[in-house]
C-alpha cells in the first residue's frame, strides 16, 4: 500500500481477521463502514473492501505484516490508546480521516471491542500489578505456630514425629481389607506411645491429661482420617463409655486393656430406624431375676446396630445402649456391655455382625451391624453409673426422669462432638496448604507479551481460598475456646457447653465441607488425582457433618438453647426490652443504627473490630428474639407448638449460625489481643477483618433488611473483602506453612513443586 | 398430698424434675420462688421445698404418677395453655392461688419454658399438620415424562431397556483393572447396538442423529458415569475430532473403525502446565520436507500431555493437539493423529504412556499421560478441514489468523459443552430420586405421642432438597434449549451459542455438585455407604466441574461475550441509554422500580410469571451495565486492561450467573406455556415458581442494594419460597418418578423401602 490514507487501514484490516471473532454481520458493519467514506475514490473503496472480504481472507504473511505494523506504533507513543489513535498515526495526519474520530469510535462501539484490551495486546512486554505480586512473608512462621499449638505444643510436636516414620507412610491400595488392618496396625502403635489411654486416670494407665488427648485427635488429624476414626472409636467412644458411664468396677476390669488396644471395642448406640432420634431406640435389655443377668435383645431387622465402627472385624465388645425392661416396665435408655467375639475372632452365640460394606470414605474403618438374638450378659455388665438395678431386681437411680437420665449420659460423652470438629478443622488446614501452594506456583494465563502468572494473583482464586483461610484460623481459636469451657465445665455451665459443643461441631465440620470442595477445585484436575490427597480429604470427612450428630439437627439443638436462654434473660416480650436486649444499652443503638453508621464507608470503621464485633452480635441477637417472637405468634395464632417449631427450622438455622459466627469472631479477636510479636499480631487482625467482612458480607441481604447498613456500606464491604485477599495473598504460603503439618503428611505432589 | 393447695403445686415439682434439664441456679430460682410464697405455712414451704431439694429426688414411680395427673387435666380441658392453668385445675381454685398468675408466668420465663411447648407434652394424641403431610400425586407421571422426553422419547427408551440388561449389572469391586475392562465391555455392547456412532454420516455407518447422541450420553448418565466419560471419549472427543477437524481422507479411513469401536482412541489436548490456557500448548509437530512428515515431541516431562481418557489401557490412537512447525517457524495449534499402541497393546516407539493412577472417581477411565520422543508420522495424520501443508511444504489455511484457527477448531467441538452438562443433570435427577424417595419413608422425631413422621415433612428438609428440583427442571429444559441451538446453529450465531454451552455447562454441573452434596447429607449414614449410590455420582461428577473448561474461567469466558455483546448493541454509556438497556423501555422502568411494585407483596403478584422474568432481566441487565462502567472506569483511571479485568473477574461471575439464571427460568417458562395437561401444567408452574422465588431469595442482597426490592418484599419472597415447598411436597416422589430412571440404574436400597 504505497497510499498513506489507504495505509491507515491495516488497524480495521488486522481487526477484522485476527483474534477478535468477528461475525458475518460485523463484517458487514465494517464494509457499510468503508462504504460511507464518500471522500474515498471508488477505486480506493474497492481496494479496502477486498482486503475485508470474507472470501479473500489475507495471507498468514500479510496478518503477521500488519502486526508488526502496529506494534511499532504503540510501543513507540504510549498515548496511543484506541484504534482511532493507530489510524491517525498510519494516516501522516490526513485531514478527511482526522474527522472521522467520531467514527471510529462508533465502529469501536458496534464491534464490541474495548479499545485499550485491543492496543494492551500489541504491548510488547506488558508488566502489570496483576503479574507482579507474589510470595513476600511479613512475619516469622515458627512464631505463629507456636501461638497455635500453645500450651499443647509438646504433645504436638511428640505425635507429629510419631506419624513422620516410615512405618506410616500412607497405604495406597484399593484392598479394603489391607487397608483396615494397616489402621489397625496403626492404632497399635500409637497405643504403645500412650496416646491411646492419654485421657485416662493414671491408676489404669492414663495420662490423665485430656487437652492433650484432643491435641493428639487433631494432629493425628493431618496423617490419615480413617485412622483418627479408628483411634477415637477404641479409646474415645469405647474406651470413655466405660469410663464415664461406667463405675469403678468397670474401670478396673477394662480401661487399662482397652488403653493398650489389647480390648478392641465398639461404641453401639446408632440404629438402622433410629440416628438423630436416639431416645428411640428399641434394643432391648431386659433384666432376668432369677440369674442377675440381662437378655439383649434386637426385635427386627430395622433396629439393629448400624455403621458401628470396629464391629465389622476387630471389635471383641461393645457398649450397647438399650431400653432396660425390668417386670415388663420400661426404664428408658442404659448402656451394657456386651462380648460380641472373642480374641480369635470368632463371634459371640447370639451375636450376627455384618459389613456395612464400602463407604464414600473411611475405608479403612471397619464398620459394620450389631443384632442380639436373646444374648444374656451378666448384671455386672450394666454401667452403672446413672442407673443400676438392685440386688431386689429393683430399679435404682439418683435420675428420676428417663429422659433426662438419658441425656444426662449422653452429656457425659460431649467430647466427642470436640475431637471431630478439630479433626475437621485438621483436615481442612491440610486442604488449604496443598490448594495455596500449588496456587502459588502453577501458573496460567498472563498478560500479551509477559508470562504466565500464578493462578494465586487473580481475584477469583484469592476469594476462593483466601477467606476460608481466614476461617479457618478462626475456627482454630474457636475450637481453643470451646476446649478449654469443656475443660473447665461446672455442671452449671454444662448445657450452655453442650450447645457450644454441637454448634461448633456443626460449623466447623461444614465448613470444612465447604474449604475441601474449593481446594478440589482449585487444584483443577490436579485435584481429581488421589496422590494429591484432596480425595481422601474429602471423602473422608464428608460424614463428619452426619456422625456425632447431624448437623442440622444439632443446629436445632443449638437454636433451642438459645430461646431458651432468650426467654430466661428475658421473658417479657415488649418492644422497648428487645431493643434493650439486642443493643445491651440504647447509647450503642443509637450509635449503630442512625442513619451515619448505616452509611459509614470510611477504611478505619470498615476495618475497626469493635463494628465487626457489634455488627454479628447485633445479628446474633435480633435473630434470636425474632425468632422468639415468631414462635410466640404462631403459638397464639392457634398452632400446635411442634407445627410452630417446625414452621420457624430454617430461621433456627439463622439463630444457631449467627451465635456460632459470634463466638469465632469474639475468640479470634480475644486470641489476638494476647499476641506479642507486632509482625505476627498485623498478619492475624488482617485475617480477622477478613473473617469478619466475608460473613458480613455473606448476609448482607439480612443487613438491608434490618435496616443496619444501606447500600454503600455493603458495597464498600465488598470491595474492602476483595482489598484484603490482595492484602493478605503474599502471606498466604507463610499462613499455611504456619499449620506445620509434617510433609511425609501433606504428601501431595502439587504442594511441592 | 392431701392438701389441695399442696396438690397444685405438681406441675412445678413434675417440670422440676422431668425433661427439661435444669440447671442448679434454676433450682434456686423454684426454691426462692416458693420461698416467696408467703400465704403458705412454714410446715407447708418446707413440705414443698423437700420436693424440689436436688438432694433429695423423687422416686420414678413419684415422677410417673404426677405425669399422669398432669396428663388428666390437659387432656380433660383444652383451653389449659400454661403451667398456671394446670395450677389453677389442680388446687380447686384456691383464692390464694389465683392471685399468683403473674407470678407463674414470671416463673416459665425465669425458666425458660414455652407454656405451650410444655401443655403440648402431656397431650395424648398430638396430631399436627406436620404430621399430616403425605406423598399424594396430582398429576399423570407417565404425561410428565412424555414431556421431558419430547422427540429422543424412542431413543431413551431403547437406551433404558439396554442398560437394564443382566450383563449392566453395576460392578462393586474396588480393584481398578477390573472396573475399567467391565467398562470397556460396556462400551463395546453399545456400539454394537450403533449408539456409539449415533452422530456420525451415515455413510460410515453412523445414525446421523446428533440430537439422538445427546439424548444417549444422557440416558447413560443414569447407569455409571465412568461409562459415560469413556463412551464419550470414543466417540465424542476422539471420533468427532477427526469428523470435525479432518477431511474425507480421514472420515473414510477411520470413523467406522472408531464407531465400531475397534479403533479405541483419545482426545490429547491438556498438558500438565495447560489446562485452562490451551493456547500455551508445547508439544510440536515439526514438518519434515525430505519425508513429507511430522515429528510429535513433548519438549519437557511438564509439557506431557495429561490426564487423557483411555490412554491408559485400550487406546490405540490420538488426536493430538501440537505446535504446527515449519521451517523454525510457529503456525499455532493444530491436531494430529498419532498412533500410540496396536491391537495387541504394544506401546508405538517414542511413545511413553503412564497411568494417571486412582482417581476421585471415574476409576472406570483408565486416563493416562502420554509423550512424545520424536515419533514421526505421515503428512496425511494432519486433521487438515482449517489448515495444512501444501505438497511444496508450505503452509495453507483459509484462517489466517493462527489464534482465531485455534477458536474456530475448538468451536466445532463445543458438542462436548453440552453432553457433559446433560450427563450431569441425569446424576442430579439420579441423586434427587434416591433421597427423596428416601425422606418420604424415612421417619425421625414426631410429635408428643405421635409416631414419627416422615423427614420430608420437615421444613428444612423441604428446603434442602425441592429448592434444587425444581432447579434440576429448570435446567432440564435449558439444556434442552442449547441443544436445538446448537442443532439449528448458523455461523452467525455460533459465538452466542459457545457461550451459551460454556455457560449452561458451568451452571448445571455446578448445580449437580451442590445438589449431590445435599442428597448425601439429606440421606445421613445411609448416604454414605456406597451401596446408595451417593458416593459414585458425587465423587464421579465431582470433575465435570473442571474438564471440557473449568467452569469457573468458562464464567469469565460466558461474560466476556456478554459484555462484547452488551458493547455492540450499546456504545455509548450515558445514564439514560443504560436505563434504556436495564429497563428495555421507560415504562416498565416506571412500573418495576416505584414504590408500589418494590414493596408489592401480594400472592398473585409473588406467583406472578412475569414479575419473576422480569426481575430476573433486570439484574441480567443491571450487572452487566455495571460490569462494563466499571471496566471502563478503571481503565480511565489508568490500570493496565489486564489488570482491570483481574480487579472486576468476581463480578464477572455475577454477570454470567445472572444471564444463565435468565436463560433457565425463560426457558422453564416457556416449555410450560406448550404444556396442555392440566394437571401436569400446574405442577411445573410451581416449581417454576419456586425456581425462580429461590434464585431471587438467594440474590436478595442484590435486589435491595438496588433498591428494585424493599424489605418487605423480600421477606414476603422467602415465606412464599417456603410455603412453595410445602405445597409441593406431596408431589414431590411423582416428580422424581416422572424422571423415570431405571430402577435397575437406581439401585440403592434406601430408594426402595
Amino acid at each position: 500500500m504505497n497510499n498513506a490514507k489507504l495505509h491507515a487501514f491495516i488497524p480495521v484490516f488486522y481487526l477484522a481477521w485476527s483474534d477478535d471473532l468477528l461475525t458475518q454481520k460485523e463484517f458487514q458493519t465494517l464494509n457499510d463502514f468503508i462504504k460511507n467514506q464518500s471522500w474515498l475514490s471508488e477505486e480506493e473503496q474497492s481496494f479496502l473492501l477486498s482486503k475485508i472480504a470474507i472470501s479473500n481472507p489475507p495471507s498468514r504473511e500479510d496478518l503477521n505484516h500488519w502486526k508488526l505494523e502496529l506494534e511499532k506504533i504503540v510501543q513507540k507513543d504510549s498515548s496511543v490508546t484506541s484504534i482511532f489513535d493507530m489510524v491517525k498515526a498510519l494516516s501522516n495526519n490526513d485531514v478527511n480521516l482526522l474527522k472521522l474520530q467520531p467514527d471510529f469510535m462508533k465502529l469501536e462501539n458496534d464491534l464490541g471491542f474495548l479499545g485499550e484490551e485491543v492496543i494492551s495486546n500489541f504491548k510488547k512486554t506488558a508488566s502489570s500489578i496483576t503479574s507482579e505480586t507474589q510470595t513476600n512473608t511479613s512475619f516469622d512462621i515458627a512464631k505463629l505456630t507456636a501461638i497455635l499449638d500453645g500450651a499443647q505444643a509438646p504433645i504436638i510436636n511428640k505425635v507429629k514425629s510419631i506419624i513422620s516414620q516410615p512405618e506410616f507412610a500412607y497405604e495406597t491400595t484399593t484392598d479394603v481389607t489391607v487397608y483396615r488392618n494397616k489402621v489397625y496396625e496403626w492404632c497399635q502403635i500409637l497405643a504403645k506411645h500412650n496416646l491411646g489411654n492419654m485421657a485416662y486416670p493414671k491408676q489404669y494407665g492414663g495420662g490423665e491429661n485430656i487437652a492433650d488427648y484432643f491435641a493428639v485427635m487433631e494432629t493425628l488429624s493431618y496423617h490419615d482420617l480413617s485412622l483418627v476414626i479408628k483411634f477415637g472409636v477404641q479409646f474415645g467412644l469405647w474406651g470413655m463409655s466405660v469410663f464415664s458411664l461406667g463405675t469403678a468396677k468397670h474401670h478396673e476390669k477394662y480401661l487399662s486393656a482397652i488403653g493398650s488396644l489389647e480390648l478392641p471395642g465398639c461404641f453401639a448406640m446408632t440404629e438402622t430406624r433410629h440416628g438423630s432420634n436416639v431416645k428411640g431406640l428399641e434394643t432391648t435389655a431386659t433384666y432376668n431375676h432369677d440369674t442377675k443377668s440381662f437378655t439383649i435383645k434386637t426385635p427386627t431387622k430395622d433396629d439393629q446396630k448400624e455403621y458401628i465402627g470396629n464391629a465389622a472385624i476387630h471389635g471383641q465388645m461393645a457398649t450397647v445402649f438399650a431400653k432396660l425392661i425390668i417386670n415388663g416396665q420400661d426404664y428408658g435408655v442404659n448402656a451394657f456391655i456386651v462380648p460380641i467375639r472373642d480374641a480369635k475372632g470368632n463371634v459371640a452365640k447370639g451375636v450376627a455382625i455384618a459389613d456395612c460394606g464400602l463407604k464414600m470414605g473411611l475405608n479403612g474403618v471397619d464398620n459394620g451391624t450389631l443384632s442380639f438374638d436373646a444374648v444374656v450378659i451378666p448384671k455386672e455388665n450394666m454401667l452403672d453409673r446413672f442407673a443400676s438395678v438392685n440386688e431386689k431386681g429393683e430399679f435404682e437411680s439418683p435420675i428420676p426422669s428417663d429422659n433426662r437420665r438419658f441425656f444426662t449420659m449422653l452429656g457425659t460423652l460431649v467430647g466427642g462432638r470436640i475431637g471431630i470438629p478439630r479433626s475437621a478443622l485438621a483436615a481442612a488446614k491440610s486442604g488449604l496448604t496443598i490448594a495455596i501452594k500449588y496456587a502459588d506456583q502453577r501458573r496460567q494465563f498472563g498478560p500479551q507479551g509477559g508470562s504466565e502468572i500464578p493462578i494465586l494473583n487473580y481475584r477469583m482464586h484469592q476469594r476462593r481460598l483466601l477467606p476460608h483461610l481466614a476461617k479457618t484460623y478462626g475456627i482454630h481459636f474457636g475450637l481453643q475456646y470451646l476446649t478449654n469451657r469443656f475443660l473447665a465445665r461446672t455442671e452449671e455451665e454444662m448445657q450452655e457447653i453442650e450447645a457450644l459443643a454441637a454448634g461448633m461441631k456443626s460449623y466447623s465440620t461444614w465448613s470444612t465441607r465447604d474449604i475441601l470442595q474449593e481446594c478440589r477445585e482449585a487444584c483443577g484436575g490436579k485435584g481429581y488425582l488421589s496422590e494429591n490427597r484432596i480425595d481422601a480429604l474429602k471423602n473422608d470427612t464428608e460424614v463428619y457433618t452426619t456422625f456425632e450428630g447431624d448437623n442440622t439437627v444439632l443446629m436445632q439443638l443449638v437454636a433451642k438453647n438459645r430461646l431458651s436462654e432468650f426467654r430466661k434473660s428475658f421473658g417479657e416480650m415488649n418492644s422497648l426490652g428487645i431493643i434493650n436486649y439486642v443493643f445491651e444499652n440504647a447509647k450503642t443503638a443509637v450509635s449503630e443504627k442512625n442513619p451515619i453508621a448505616t452509611r459509614k464507608t470510611d477504611e478505619a470503621h470498615l476495618l475497626d473490630s469493635e463494628f465487626h464485633l457489634q455488627a454479628f452480635q447485633y445479628r446474633e441477637k435480633s435473630v434470636l428474639a425474632a425468632a422468639a417472637r415468631r414462635i410466640k405468634k404462631l403459638i397464639d395464632d392457634g398452632l400446635d407448638p411442634y407445627d410452630a417449631f417446625n414452621v420457624v427450622q430454617h430461621h433456627m438455622i439463622d439463630v444457631a449460625q449467627a451465635y456460632l459466627e459470634r463466638i469465632t469472631l469474639e475468640q479470634f479477636q480475644i486470641a489476638i489481643a494476647t499476641v506479642e510479636d507486632e509482625a505476627v499480631k498485623v498478619t492475624l487482625i488482617k485475617l480477622a477483618q477478613l473473617y469478619a467482612l466475608f460473613q458480613i458480607e455473606k448476609n448482607k441481604g439480612w443487613y438491608l433488611e434490618e435496616g443496619y447498613m444501606e447500600a454503600v456500606k455493603t458495597k464498600a464491604i465488598r470491595k474492602m473483602v476483595n482489598q484484603l485477599c490482595w492484602d493478605i495473598r503474599p502471606d498466604a504460603v507463610a499462613l499455611v506453612d504456619a499449620f506445620a503439618i509434617p510433609e511425609s503428611c501433606i504428601a501431595a505432589p502439587i504442594a511441592f513443586q
